[in-house]
């Protein structure tokens, strides 16, 4: 998507393959700075420390990780040491072990000397494939948004950081609203900032501003009030996972959200790639990680000096829960996006079919 | 209430009506300080600041405010500008101008020479009823807490500061949970930590660390799965204006933490003295005041320097949208718990009834 008026995607190879460049996304919204990436060490420190983060652009910035690697050295026991460094940078990404899993079965495969440039083929893939999968996202939302604009402007609520900034380029919940506004139709974004780890105030409301999308952050209180107002149109959020039955997990305060959308009668789409759909697990069967307390009981900010500094915002010596994620009913769900479509909570079951038919030939 | 062991009120006199000692609420969590109020000037800037909030205590300060001033001078003129100069420091603040009215009517009927010691009661009293009040309430919220106790650690969640904080004492929604607490039930109280102004974090979580009662701290995102989770046994919350309906007004948020409770069949209540009854307006009639957008884009807090420091959590260039509060529907509403007892939304009449017929004998 756009910043500053030039084109940009969150990770890209230097023309001739020997480096690999990434915005550097822990200084946003304060700082926009591109970092260059010249070795496997810099790329697992790159996803250790969350200068790349989001499932998609995780997985991607691993694959480079591994041609990163085949360029240093192109044996055997290079391409297992890469392989297991970089799925130890954030051991629960599913994303970026499924890359690097994909990278080390065709590398390995292949005779050494043709690794390397073969490494840089299929990062590149690798990447490609998030791009028109959050692409076909886009454009299966967009006829949502088409057919329910009556010309006016066009509210739209999103909650937490599934834009472009967490993909290669696009994103998941904001592809649709990048396509409608690209498409010429009058949207504005209701952004939630997202406590506590604050990514719609940070990462979403920047995304949006930079792309030139009418937006307005709120506190995660605000949007029922708004929803009772009538000033909400749709809801559209990502999903960390979908059970088979339409259940989404997704950034904790989600399902309040939902619960409002429902209340007012406000559609609520989930937007996600098919293989965030997890068609063995039950929603209560989700195991939701509590986060360090530290989230809750301070924030990080800009400073007047303009440092970027963490502040408390809790007296020492009262404890505080973190749970980082929640489980919207699939009763509250109209509809998951998908790169196949739009699908009802109860119609999923079709997107399995289709995907067990066309294994082998994805979108 | 206790803080550290000793007992306080917000507001007190000084033995010989000399002057009047406050807590300064614009310091806390970080810094307990007493500050002594010495001059009509002072109470204004205290009223103007924030030094102390929350619709009744500001009802009480500024009733004090009236008894500094004919302190200084007991004359007509005074009297007529002391009560300007209060009313005009937070012009909104429907207590405050009750509280010099009621002032201004008893003073103006006596002789200029019997103005100061009466002005001392009559503000003793105010503060009295207030604290009555607030008394009841919890004695009335002990017995639905007794009735639904089942033995084990009983969960309660609050939103925003409805605590001894913002009256003289005891608090509102937390008048209850203090009696239970006092009485040696297993109480633990979820704290939203209510953006924008995090009045939970910082005051809530303060106060009930202080009087020793359990809590943890949650973002304004966790209730809902926490109640999904069978964590919360009842909400109390308070609450600014409630209509004869039973539709609750309150802090931003309260609405969605309603809807949750509602889904998980938790009990939700609001704690209100009688006069926080609007018997006239309607829900829709209820104008939601927009807040200074500041509010969303920076976070106060303790910096590591031991500071209290701004930070800037969104990006320049992003606006944001303040709501202060919303409306939660009747229907959503278990019961509000008055000082004379806990009514169901459509009972509320049975209330209006029993203050027709005790006008002139309050609780």
């Amino acid at each position: 998507m756009y910043i500053d008026n030039k084109h940009y995607r969150t990770i890209w190879p230097s023309p001739r393959c020997q480096s690999v460049e990434i915005i550097n996304q822990t200084l946003l919204p304060f700082k926009f700075e591109v970092l260059q990436i010249t070795s496997l060490t810099m790329m697992v420190e790159a996803i250790r420390t969350m200068q790349v983060r989001g499932a998609p652009l995780i997985g991607a910035a691993a694959a480079y990780g591994m041609a990163l690697a085949m360029r240093e050295d192109d044996g055997d026991a290079s391409l297992q040491s890469a392989a297991a460094q970089l799925i130890a940078a954030r051991p629960t990404a599913v994303n970026l072990a499924w890359a690097v899993n994909r990278m080390v079965e065709t590398l390995t495969a292949l005779e050494p000397a043709k690794r390397n440039i073969n490494a840089w083929q299929q990062a590149a893939h690798i990447a490609e494939e998030d791009v028109k999968q959050n692409q076909a996202i886009g454009e299966h939302g967009l006829q949502l948004i088409k057919d329910a604009h009556d010309g006016s402007t066009f509210n739209v609520l999103t909650h937490c950081n599934a834009g472009w900034l967490a993909t290669v380029d696009y994103g998941t919940a904001l592809s649709p609203i990048y396509a409608a506004h690209d498409a010429g139709l009058a949207v504005h974004v209701w952004v939630d900032e997202t406590r506590p780890r604050n990514q719609g105030a940070s990462l979403t409301a920047w995304e949006l501003a930079q792309h030139g999308v009418p937006h307005t952050v709120i506190t995660d209180n605000a949007g029922g009030h708004l929803m009772q107002q009538g000033q909400v149109d749709m809801v559209i959020v990502g999903a960390d996972r979908v059970t088979a039955g339409g259940d989404v997990c997704n950034k904790i305060g989600t399902y309040l959200k939902a619960l409002a959308a429902h209340d007012n009668h406000v559609p609520f789409y989930a937007a996600v790639p098919s293989p965030t759909i997890d068609w063995q697990v039950k929603a209560n069967e989700i195991d939701i990680e509590n986060r360090h307390e530290d989230e809750v009981l301070t924030i990080t900010g800009l400073a007047q000096d303009q440092t970027i500094q963490q502040v408390r915002v809790v007296a020492e010596g009262s404890p505080a829960l973190n749970p980082a994620f929640d489980v919207t009913p699939a009763r509250l769900v109209t509809g998951i996006i998908t790169e196949r479509g739009v699908f009802k909570p109860s119609n999923l079951y079709q997107l399995a079919s289709q995907l067990e038919e066309s294994v082998g030939n994805p979108v």
